[in-house]
């Protein structure tokens, strides 16, 4: 549906930040994006959903969330900038190859997509509000159970 | 964590579809907003994702969708807009009154929230890409039922 147009500073940080914080795991690198503190203002299911965090608790989410999925990758798939804010959709791509709640790795591919906004502080990242289709995760994880694969 | 500032014509525009068509329900108010196509891109559980619909196959859509939850709410949480494309975050609520697939009515009153992102095509919507939290409303649901309510 979009093409990702990034015609602006903002959206180059933007799409830096994935590539380095999430896709690659740089925890140095959070320093470079993140204000002094972050609030997961709305993330249902993500357990830090409703904290504000310094740099080490951002750090210890980035460590912890991808744990279980060491080579994710999420893929932009558009970008909207208006006023102080950025908002995202994207497709994340994973190998589950670390144990989840309920479920032990399964080295199976998944996939999710989801969408995120963010408002920028003295431009570095201040907070999210995010919906992911949590439920897709457990129907693929669910589905190679089901097919007696793990 | 976003005041909803409705500062151009294609916000308000878009403020007033969710108003008159899925918060009101209004099956003839569809002609006004809606492009003579409209694609669902990406809208994981929707029985449509994937499909385009003409006129009254999206009113077909919207009929359908609406009947187990005749009060649902969508109340805007923030917008973007950004050259021919608006991107929307939301709160939903209805009351779950009639029946949905594997869930007989339960009376329950529901929360979800989502995101989503619209592209316009000579000033109507064409179509979208979304995310919601349908595991969100299944564990409500599932509460419900183990609390031996329904």
């Amino acid at each position: 549906m979009h093409s990702v147009a990034i015609n602006s500073p903002r959206k180059q940080f933007l799409v830096d930040f994935f590539r380095d914080v999430w896709n690659a795991g740089d925890v140095e690198a959070c320093r470079r994006y993140l204000a002094p503190s972050y609030t997961i203002w709305h993330d249902p299911g993500d357990p830090w959903e409703g904290q504000t965090l310094d740099g080490a608790g951002f750090q210890e989410r980035l460590r912890i969330s991808r744990a279980p999925f060491p080579d994710q990758c999420f893929e932009i798939v558009g970008l909207w900038e208006d006023q102080d804010a950025l908002a995202v959709s994207w497709t994340w791509r994973a190998t589950h190859l670390g144990d989840l709640p309920g479920f032990a790795a399964t080295g199976r591919r998944i996939t999710m997509s989801g969408m995120t906004s963010y408002r920028f502080e003295n431009e570095r990242l201040s907070g999210h509000w995010q919906v992911v289709d949590r439920l897709g995760v457990f129907q693929q994880l669910q589905a190679h159970r089901a097919a007696g694969a793990g």
